[in-house]
């Protein structure tokens, strides 16, 4: 009987929550607004012989990387930032490696790196969720071969410091370190002009976020030139399709329309971190689009509640030392405007606001 | 320093020769008048919002599935067959495993066995690229963990039966048998129902092909329930994106469009055939979109006299066996008026036609 490789029959089966989203979607930590016009346009400008041709990434490669400020040579366009992490595991996880994962964090380096076969080891946050620099350093042995950091980190907010990041690097070369910056432009730093200094370092973008081209699937990995080219021998050559492909050039060109969005997150962030604080409920200093909050033991009860007036958020309580925690993305002002109103009529609806609190 | 595995530092690059495609499209076996006009307007009403969500793919599985008269457990909708392959390697095969392939074949199957780490075991055809049944059949051992059969075959366009490749899932229950039906509408004999008896049974789709949407990248892979629940396991939930996705209702809707050019397909691959009879050049029986040449030694200005001409045909001659071959795809009855004109100047260009055949 045809029976599958141990490592894959021990994964857990990944269901993403879907299905029947209606309303305000502030669940995944997508963009809120939805993609540029101009990406818009470029995709509805498509023809049937466009669409008939299988996908030449390598003219939208090189536009991608100049933006980047990268030679053509260490990108790589992905089908989002899920197959770069996809190709590293298959490039250099052999069955018994190791690999380096703080939690909590994005669950697919450890879905991937879980199916090559190799060992997972799982550290803890500091306190507040900090990064546990110190004790991933202590980790690191003969056989660690992957270490992968969100950067901001998901679903905590939180960030990890370029020195952490380039100790980590110095201290593990023959492992990949990838950074993964999905989030990177609601928080302004980035450590991908470091990569010249280190061969074992990639980092990851996304166009799934700030951009608003989730549904189109377009990430980058980037890293070393030569490793690259070890990469791109286990990658599809037309993972990324011809619509992804086309708007590229458009999202990129309209910065304005990313400016203005980032800015308007960066200002909802601050604002609901101050009615959070104002309400008394648990939250961490977020440098990404969305906020991780504890809401605790009724947090069902909140996520239905704010689900009835219309806004989706997400309940992380399964995440390692997320108990009652639920994520909630950030998206435009008048997004925020609704957000707020309706958040604080949720906390009533399930008890949480006492009498006093609701005259903050 | 870090090193990629050894099974993927022995991967040949893979690069397909798409770079500046200009003219007709008879190299790559794409359908060579786009995909159907309802297809293109479902792309074009897709909005910013649509494209700012992560795709969800569940409920365009269970409209494929209802259309290929199978179970919704039994489907996956991947990146083209490519992702296709590379889930079944991912799931089945461990370093030494296995893997036998009739060569020639589709080159990915062997490339996605080997970066497991698996041994591909490459079976040569039979006189006239008939199947190697009886061969392969003696090739299977205890290790046999994967055999890979494209049905209609790529870039022989020859066949294989039902009873052969049911004899071969018989005798290798322990493996995953893919058959790949990439070019099924050209042919009209699919496995797909004989899958109910054969657990170890895989089918993949595509709508690369007679569907026009190469571009989109869109296939299916089907099995046994039970089996493609552990695929599932290792693949990406949004690999397939949404302008696929919003398409693949349409694309299966319209079978008038897919009829017609499947017709038109199968009158001018006879016409093409006739035509190479007459001109004396060696061909092999075509149940695909495309057909296999052997042009000889000249091959290569014979490809560049077809280019001169804007028609672009795939030089093979490296694959095995196939020394001097070019492929050609077969498009509408306007495409081959002018491809047969083309072809025969071509022939007479590079001396292949002698003043006596010219009056054939």
């Amino acid at each position: 009987m045809l029976k599958a490789r141990a490592a894959v029959l021990r994964l857990k089966e990944y269901h993403p929550p879907l299905g029947g989203r209606r309303g305000m979607r502030l669940d995944f930590n997508e963009n809120t607004s939805g993609c540029s016009p101009r990406v818009l346009a470029k995709l509805r400008a498509l023809d049937g012989e466009t669409l008939a041709r299988y996908p030449e990434r390598e003219p939208v490669e090189a536009a991608v990387a100049k933006f980047l400020s990268l030679d053509p040579r260490q990108v790589l366009l992905t089908n989002g930032v899920d197959e770069g992490i996809h190709l590293l595991c298959e490039a250099y996880l052999e069955p018994e490696d190791e690999v380096l994962v703080a939690v909590p964090t994005f669950s697919m380096y450890e879905i991937y790196a879980l199916a090559t076969g190799a060992k997972v080891i799982t550290i803890p946050p500091e306190p507040d969720f900090r990064y546990p620099t110190e004790a991933l350093l202590r980790s690191i042995s003969k056989r660690t071969r992957m270490i992968a950091i969100a950067n901001p980190n998901n679903p905590t907010g939180t960030v990890v410091d370029e020195d952490s990041l380039l100790r980590i690097a110095a201290a593990a070369p023959d492992a990949a370190l990838l950074v993964d910056e999905a989030y990177t432009e609601f928080y302004g730093e980035t450590v991908m002009p470091r990569m010249a200094e280190f061969p074992n370092l990639f980092v990851a973008r996304t166009f799934s976020k700030a951009y608003g081209m989730a549904g189109l699937r377009a990430g980058v990995l980037a890293g070393n030139a030569e490793q690259m080219r070890t990469v791109r021998r286990v990658s599809s050559p037309y993972s990324v399709n011809q619509a992804a492909l086309a708007c590229l050039p458009e999202a990129i060109a309209d910065q304005q329309y990313i400016n203005d969005y980032v800015g308007q997150v960066v200002r909802s962030r601050a604002r609901l971190q101050r009615q959070l604080r104002a309400l008394g409920v648990q939250q961490w200093p977020s440098e990404a689009n969305f906020i991780l909050t504890r809401i605790g033991e009724k947090r069902i009860a909140f996520v239905e509640a704010m689900r009835r007036r219309g806004i989706l958020v997400r309940d992380r309580n399964s995440d390692p030392g997320c108990d009652g925690c639920v994520r909630i993305t950030v998206g435009t002002d008048e997004q925020t405007d609704a957000l707020l109103k309706s958040l604080r009529e949720a906390l009533e609806e399930i008890g949480w606001i006492a009498a006093c609190a609701k005259e903050a």
